[in-house]
């Protein structure tokens, strides 16, 4: 598996596209030196980039295929092991420019570098052994985190929290293979009995401690993704309002990202920590402002997408028609009902409209007008999203489907092992059941995983890291 | 001037917004290692920032206030004088994540730094003599450059090349203002004469070398701020398919930059190194598209704006009444007519059509159904914006209206002093000139500057610059 026979150059611009004070274009390889000594000319003149002492920061030029300068910029080596690819890197810091830094890499690419696929540089990380596969996902995990919380737990999965639960697993069972195995070759010993009850121990809090840890997906995969939340109402109740009072706090960080702006089709706010991602947002602001009717089918795609459900209802007013379509929208479902306008008298008969819709609601009073309820509502949101989640660190919450579902194997194979185990069959058949557990615990580690799902994993991240 | 009383420390984001591989904080100021080391933990628990080697990259964590870690990173100390800004600049390389940084930045904020207004790294570094006023403003040039040409002219002026220039003519004048103080100093001499000959001959040699300077102005404008290209004719007359023809090389260049899509008011093609600002994109591909009326309104605005008309004309047909619209307002004008479509036969009444333009206007054959004429067309805006530009280094080109005006002013004072000269006038006239001459060009460095436009130079720079 970590036969790594691609040690070719590669290259690529490793800081966001656009205009900024600096770029970074990304060296790595054998060659990443030569290459880059054809590019960047050091103020000292006799001094060629291969000969850089390693992370140094060396002060030069970068010069063009006809010797003209094109930029002053800053040059790092990194060499081997002691990089971020375990590979010679080389770093050139120049102005952060969009022609710039392309002209750079352009120039890198003339000599000898090749482009650098999505995530290409993690992913020699991880097949040098820098980082296992659960670390090396967690660096996209950091850069899309949008809360703090989702940002801790990425961080602490990249520092190995994570994985080290995993690895104690792992190494947990192969003590009880071991122990089982010696049960098996040495029959004669009568220690049969005793490794079966203490595996049976073992193998009951290793599924446990699994367990514990698939109780925190739920938490995990939201504070990663963001909780996919839907804002329903009729015309004028207060959508809009809301929205705006929910994504208030964070505003200036979500402009900043290109492509999420207001007019954009999903938006996420930062309530306490959990990233709710909010669809259709546009939607929202143009049926409030043009007093649309809502589509009932628009309303309907976004309550199967929705984790979570917020039903706004006037309650200055009657239940009209629309109202009535939304109710019948929601019959069985569970989320929050938001009942609006609460600093004007209320007419609406809120008795009747719980009787009328069933299912799973909590009631809650806001008004965005004067900010009343707003808290209680984070906190409401909060408390679910955490809710069901054994009190631990984030920085071991399970955060993504091809994790949860190796735990879940695992969890099964374990717990075929303590059915063997009682009906008392052979050891030898306990050693499979236990050792297909420790396999796939290992896919989340990348000890034991095909090359297939590894470039799948590394194609969704980003160019240049 | 350069009494420097405002060194706090500063930071600011100084990658491109958005998600990518790499992102930079950097802080500048007396206190920017006390900053950081409260933020960035390196992995050797027992050193700290302020005790980094200098231009040495050390591998460690942030870790935010409540000491969670939130990202590995690398940081690079670069005490003064050896820095960007000529302070203690420290550099944190952490993932490229939009939150991630920022929450960097707001650590950074906690920790005593201020946010950095927009240029003040490189104000700073002006301020402390790091680079002249010409290479600060090329600083932005670079990371604004959109061919390469612009590149190189930027990187020219980043090295000095444009302001060794002012500063010889500066030496220049010095020296012949010393000869005649030196005539008023001691008249009995008789050097009186000689001395006016002399200044004579060097001023006109100086007002010369500006003439020469202003000659690139044009031609430096335009490749720094792209040749302001307004493409007008009829709906059909192909003016979309030349529009995608001239944008054809550099594509992929335009679109990594955040804002300018295909829906863009303008877009750059880059045509032999010059950047074309082409205008009104979206509403060329509009007209053909909906073969709409063109607004004449709209072409009279574009009319007025371009630097370089591109007028088509279909040669498959007759005039009709659009053409003679365009004709009407291209009166007294010049440009290049484009006679399009000549892969069909043709039509058109080539010769009445002159006859009835009245203007300075090149008429030239293009098809971009097969490409015909294409080269000839982008050879002649090539050769137009480099005509009457004696030829010479980019390096030297001016290029901006600020620095173009204060070599006129210069230029104007050389002349006044040639005339104070040959009216015979005392020493004393003529070095009141002559001095204002050396002042002007002072204020292309930056010597002799006010601090009201050097704030609002550096105001048009990113933050984070």
């Amino acid at each position: 598996m970590k036969n790594f026979g691609e040690n070719d150059t590669i290259v690529a611009i490793s800081t966001p596209p656009g205009e900024g004070g600096i770029g970074i274009i990304r060296i790595s390889g054998e060659n990443s030196g030569i290459v880059a000594s054809k590019l960047f000319k050091c103020a000292k003149k006799d001094l060629t980039v291969e000969n850089f002492e390693s992370h140094k920061v060396v002060y030069g030029k970068i010069v063009d295929e006809k010797g003209n300068v094109i930029d002053e910029a800053l040059c790092i080596a990194m060499w081997a092991p002691n990089s971020y690819t375990k590979e010679n890197v080389v770093e050139i810091q120049s102005h952060g420019g969009a022609l710039v830094v392309r002209r750079i890499l352009e120039l890198a690419l003339q000599n000898g570098a090749r482009m650098a696929e999505p995530g290409e540089f993690t992913k020699r990380a991880f097949l040098n052994g820098r980082l296992d596969l659960s670390q090396a996902q967690s660096v996209m995990d950091i850069i899309k985190a949008r809360t703090d919380a989702s940002l801790r737990m990425a961080a602490g999965h990249l520092q190995g929290k994570f994985s080290d639960e995993i690895k104690a697993m792992r190494h947990d069972i192969l003590e009880v293979i071991a122990h089982l195995e010696a049960s098996i070759d040495f029959p004669e010993d009568d220690i049969e009995d005793v490794a079966k009850d203490e595996a049976s121990a073992k193998v009951r809090n290793i599924k446990n401690r699994i367990e514990e840890m698939l109780s925190t997906f739920n938490t995990g995969r939201i504070l990663r993704d963001g909780l996919v939340t839907a804002i329903i109402g009729k015309p004028n109740v207060g959508k809009s309002s809301l929205l705006n009072t929910l994504l208030r706090e964070d505003r200036a960080i979500v402009t900043d990202i290109p492509g999420t702006t207001r007019d954009s089709l999903e938006e996420y706010a930062n309530i306490g920590g959990v990233p709710l991602k909010i669809i259709d947002t546009a939607g929202i602001r143009e049926t409030e402002d043009k007093v649309e009717q809502i589509g009932v089918e628009k309303s309907v795609s976004y309550v199967q997408k929705a984790d979570l459900i917020l039903a706004l209802f006037d309650t200055s007013s009657d239940l009209t028609k629309e109202d009535e379509e939304i109710i019948n929208l929601l019959q069985g479902k569970e989320g929050i009902v938001l009942l609006t306008k609460n600093d004007l008298s209320c007419v609406l008969d809120i008795e009747d409209l719980q009787k009328r819709l069933q299912g799973n609601f909590k009631y809650m009073q806001i008004s965005t007008f004067n900010n009343d309820g707003i808290k209680e509502l984070e906190q409401e949101i909060v408390n679910r999203v955490y809710s069901g989640t054994v009190k631990q660190a984030e920085g071991v919450f399970v955060n993504n489907v091809r994790q949860a579902n190796a735990l879940k194997e695992a969890q099964k194979y374990l717990e075929d092992c303590l059915n063997t185990i009682e009906m008392d069959m052979a050891e030898d058949f306990i050693v499979i059941d236990i050792r297909s557990a420790w396999e796939k615990l290992g896919e989340i580690t990348g000890d034991t995983v095909d090359e297939d799902i590894i470039d799948q994993i590394f194609s969704q991240f980003c160019i240049g890291k």
